[in-house]
């Protein structure tokens, strides 16, 4: 009845050794509800429904701890949390299932090609114990993707069984060719993803790691936009936050912070002239308040920015919407005759390089056990994922099939947002 | 097929007046699935299923904003994120539905009490604005509950028709009865509870505020244990955590600071003497490891310390855990002639009196708007709750009927913490 | 024997109401001894020594606090402490000196001047009793100076007998000029300035407000630009911190990190091309450790980006160092076929709008309580200050009359610096 | 015409290799002045002033890098920034005076005795590069002396050329002791000390390392208890923090939080019951103001609790003036029929355990980088410490000969606490 099942690479035969009371049961689902919008009726829910495989121990496993060879890689920008996974699949690995060797690949899948020369770190236990203090990643990180068939050469070279890919989209497509190299040459190595995207925008997961900090740490660089909004005549102050496609961290960041005016989003458009669009409503707020808080959302008003270029990992470069709304602001302003005090913040480096709170670190347990007993039990081309509070085995497909978006005609969070800021339903200009 | 549904007052004929884009339906349900522990299949769910009516606005509501005047009250102990409940209930109050006046009761039940004299306190938007960034509560609290007959006679007084009640278990008993009171009077005065257990032991409720805060704050005092366990010969840090009834701050703090070796629940029996006994596990673990850190929430290992008092809010008395432990571990260590170092840190107030955290300010926000949409569409003797990520409607009844607690031979959660801190499935005895 | 010493509007006849056990005496010196270099010999020291007078409560005072009203006024950029400074001053007055009405001017020096329109905020007990809690100046501030006659007129409408200036340089120049119009129209205004400058930069004063929580802060950008640096294949990171003139911050912020690599200030120059300028002995770094972090005081190598603009305040617009060195670094480094990974953070706003930390937080209130003494004592056109822990009353012409810097040439400070780094001792081409 | 001077080993022959671009004048002095009280006249100062040997680096110097091994024991309670010395010391040792080998010695001056069996650590780059960003010692810590004869062997039997002890009283004691031992066989092994003792009470020494974080941190608790106090009807708030002998701590905290009423302190007497006792002035403020937050010092009042206990470091044991005042006070309103409600916290384990904030970070690099520097150049049987912002070697014997305490009567620490707090001037009981 699971209509997302996961591939395997074979029977599980062997005993689990983790030594739990009790296992997960090889049919169990969680049944997908779009919670962030309206809910709806029961018979819509169950028409058609849409299933997932619930994550957790089996009792039955496929590999054989005492002959297998995992490792890690990470992959992409940095988040909080890469710490507390490489952490907590080792420890799950050593301590529960009695696996000897874990290597830590470097810099991404650079670490994965041999010509790169970078050496795999072998992990143990007194230089992994207290990393999820620290933000970062201590095997480092790199931006795009390598030859496939180059990366199993060297996975079979190191005699990996198993290949935890922690990373976004991109690295995920990456593992997803790695695993169809292993198959064609009919290698058991399993290949299992755990996402990593700050802006939480997975599809059909309902969180990935790093969210929950990345929005609660916005909250330094709203408060100082704030502070310093009030601190000058007509005080303006302007953030970037992060959000390629989606303005979930945005959105909460305002809910949380509650000293927003405007939030813009990548999910909705907006003009900047005209009766209506974006620099009046501004305007008016001035007028009235003396001051405003403006968030927006890094993939926000692309039309007006627009690039070609592409980074190293195959995004599509986003035009720098936060320096070029600080000039038209301040520009606007300044024709209209009114002095104003811009302050731009842009505080992403900060944000995506500090620790774990305390929520991401508890789930970044969760998703990083998951990922073990899914690879041990020979689940692979997959990620871990989340939801309804329960975790779940997608198949890396459907994780990277569309992006995650926040819905603003129909979304609660969005309902909030408008809410919190009183900012108008929209901000297109009225023709 | 709503299984669960609240009363209302009367029917809703009133248009909405907060302009939002759109509204919850009156018969969106949420499907209660006890996902902390395994899911199962599709067909035990859906057999004999708990539905719960979904928390939103509603497109018609039942009392007239321009008539209405609400009351929020707040009793018991402090809880991080009551301030930001008290904030967003204002905001949605006055800026969404133009309601023009909203009352603060002082002191808890104590403020609907005519003989206590303390003044009720009218809210206003400069007073609330940032309440947020400060923990406590701007109304201050007590414990226990008044005679309803007094408490109505207050509301009728003051022209109240919505009373906003924060509080836990007693609290949502004296609700319950002010409820019943208004009712058996033929009153349309709408009575909303919005749960406040730092522990996160509501009945079917998936979270409750505050919490999220507290496992977090925990981690600091988690810490200093750690670093005091390591900083002196045989040391050993033992910290006691809020948890009456359910370990789960207990559970979730081990999780994120990943320092702990013993977490000791209310839910798990154990025994200190004896082979297998606590107290051997742990010498065991310090002539192995020559440190060890312990959560011991307030609740576990009543048995030893049973006490037959109450609190003025009428929960039991919990005997002293934390100092009993600290004795005993001390006294056992000495017998055995092995000199330690116990340090013994109880957190409870600096824990329960910050501001709420990023994750619980978002969340109260939600919260206090579902509060709102629910009281204003004349919804009485209902708490706010949240299943799955949607918000609920729930009767009180239903709310209190039992505490939710962790199940130690099931739970997710408790499994994860077995694995984390490495201790045994059970602390009980061997005979 | 004081050869700095302060004016006073006349002779102290009234008894001080504050209720003191004891108090300063009228001669009571500070020797200056210029402690952040070698101390020297004791002969030296005493050879034509500069005397200050010590700060701190009167005997007898000038202003009859029952006819006095004080007004406060806080000028140029944000600073952390304002709020504490504006506390303390009302505190002050009122508690102890029993003044009956302090006003706060809105906006800086603009607050002083009727065309604004800016009115005056009347200080009260609950309205400041928690403000050292906020960042930023609850009066908001301004940049620029106003015509001294018309703040003066101002001033004598308001019927204020002591005005609080909080600003930097050209704030204290301003006060100076309205101390001159006061003193030409015979009136008995005492003006009185708490240096404000987040750089530390006042000549004779051992420690500005707001110093300490800027570099503390700070160590959030540099660790984030440490972690980034860790992250990435050749990871570079580049923090421009505060310090137009003067490396404190940076150099504090150094040593109080102790993850940087390089620290560039204004007091010294730099080459960066050339054998043994910046860019090669970075490439050293870089190819032997693969990462590096750079802090670049704002005030930095401006012989490379020199402008002729200046600001409202009057102040030099400075070039804008950090966006050259991250263009000359990137493209150093392609041109040589090094990829490299620069991440620039610029946590100015960040910095400067939190609230003070506790060591600003106590010193505030000592600065704050020094000027309302020397103030009610009828002594003006001053500055408090500080040195050798002991609180000073300065004239303001000795107080601007040159800036403190930092001298690389015989600093402990640098050499600790330069010790904690690793960085060479000069970064000038060799030729 | 320092006289105050340190002993040397002998004289100082060896060119440092340290490579700075200036060094100390041997005959550099510090001049005390005590700044913490009035000042006085330029006469006085100058009447047989106390001079200090200022600290640093010399051009020649005493011990052979290549020929020595350094030595490091951590000592008594723990104290933020105890890692910091460590890695300080370290990094000047090896960096600068490229001495080869650094041994840590475990579990305080245990760790110096043969019997114990601690293996004494190597320290290395990769093992403290972090460690200031951990509270803490590495070297973990006990209390008590032992036996100079045995340690002085150890000494031998490693080749340690220079030991430094970082410890309180006690552990300066007990550095002496070795010295004296030393001295006696003709040995040529320096002893210095870095003295660390929260309470920030070490003779004519200004400041001591840890107090600045400590009296930060200690506000978290002092809000926790404002915020309790002002969360219940008649809310008392106590907080029980550090100050054995000395009210630093409990004044600063009390000064930087701007949220106490009361501060009790070692330094001054005060009575319980009577006209102007403490309870009677705490009823006064309870009934007029509804909530109170009190600050003890742990020294206080020990009148009220005295014991004979020592503790291992010979220190006298205190009464626990905590929970004699929690119950005293609780008492005192019950029998006046005042309900109240009082919380007590005693934060002291989370206080001492943090890692060293920005300030005591910067502090503690210079404190070790000064030992090294005194050490190397054979000076022995002396602390560092620091008197207006310089560096200063002090003989152990004049650093331990009583303790530095604040003074009620003429302290202007004292006199801001009186007027932030508005207690009176005395709380002894008027007869």
């Amino acid at each position: 009845m699971i209509n997302s099942k996961v591939e395997t690479l074979g029977p599980c035969t062997i005993k689990n050794p983790a030594g739990y009371e009790y296992y997960t049961k090889e049919d169990s689902i969680v049944l997908f509800q779009n919670y962030f919008e309206n809910v709806g009726h029961m018979e819509e829910t169950l028409k058609d429904p849409i299933l997932f495989e619930q994550s957790g121990p089996f009792e039955k496993i496929f590999f054989d701890p005492a002959e297998t060879t995992a490792g890690i890689v990470t992959c992409g920008g940095l988040c909080p949390g890469i710490n507390d996974v490489i952490r907590a699949i080792f420890m799950e690995l050593t301590y529960r299932y009695q696996v000897k060797k874990v290597l830590g690949f470097r810099y991404g899948y650079e670490g994965l090609v041999e010509k790169f020369g970078h050496k795999p770190m072998e992990l143990h236990h007194d230089r992994v114990i207290n990393i999820h203090r620290e933000g970062g990643s201590i095997l480092s990180s790199s931006r795009g993707n390598q030859d496939p068939v180059e990366m199993v050469d060297f996975l079979v070279k190191n005699e990996i069984k198993i290949l935890f890919c922690i990373g976004g989209d991109g690295t995920l497509r990456g593992a997803k060719s790695i695993q169809e190299e292993v198959k064609k040459r009919g290698l058991k190595i399993a290949v299992v993803g755990i996402p990593k995207t700050i802006d939480n925008d997975i599809n059909m997961v309902h969180k990935t790691f790093g969210f929950s900090t990345a929005f609660a740490k916005a909250i330094d660089a709203i408060s100082s936009a704030y502070v310093e909004s009030k601190g000058a005549p007509n005080g303006i102050g302007l953030v970037k936050l992060m959000g390629r496609h989606s303005g979930f961290i945005a959105a909460n960041a305002a809910l949380a912070s509650k000293q927003v005016n405007f939030v813009l989003i990548p999910e909705q458009d907006f003009d900047l002239e005209g009766p209506g669009g974006f620099l009046e409503v501004l305007k008016e707020r001035i007028l009235r308040r003396k001051s405003a808080v403006i968030i927006v959302a890094e993939g926000a008003g692309q039309k007006f920015v627009e690039t070609k270029d592409k980074d190293a990992s195959g995004n599509k470069k986003l035009g720098d919407i936060g320096t070029f709304l600080k000039k038209e602001i301040t520009d606007y302003f300044s024709k209209q005759g009114i002095p104003t005090n811009l302050k731009y913040i842009d505080p992403s480096y900060i944000i995506r390089s500090v620790p774990a709170n305390a929520e991401d670190s508890v789930f970044c347990g969760f998703l990083a056990q998951n990922a073990v007993h899914a690879a041990m039990a020979g689940k692979t081309g997959m990620v871990v994922g989340t939801w309804n509070n329960v975790f779940t085995n997608i198949p890396i497909d459907l994780a990277v099939a569309e992006r995650k978006v926040l819905r603003p005609e129909k979304s609660y969070l969005w309902r909030a947002v408008l809410s919190s800021t009183g900012q108008p339903n929209s901000l297109k200009a009225k023709s």
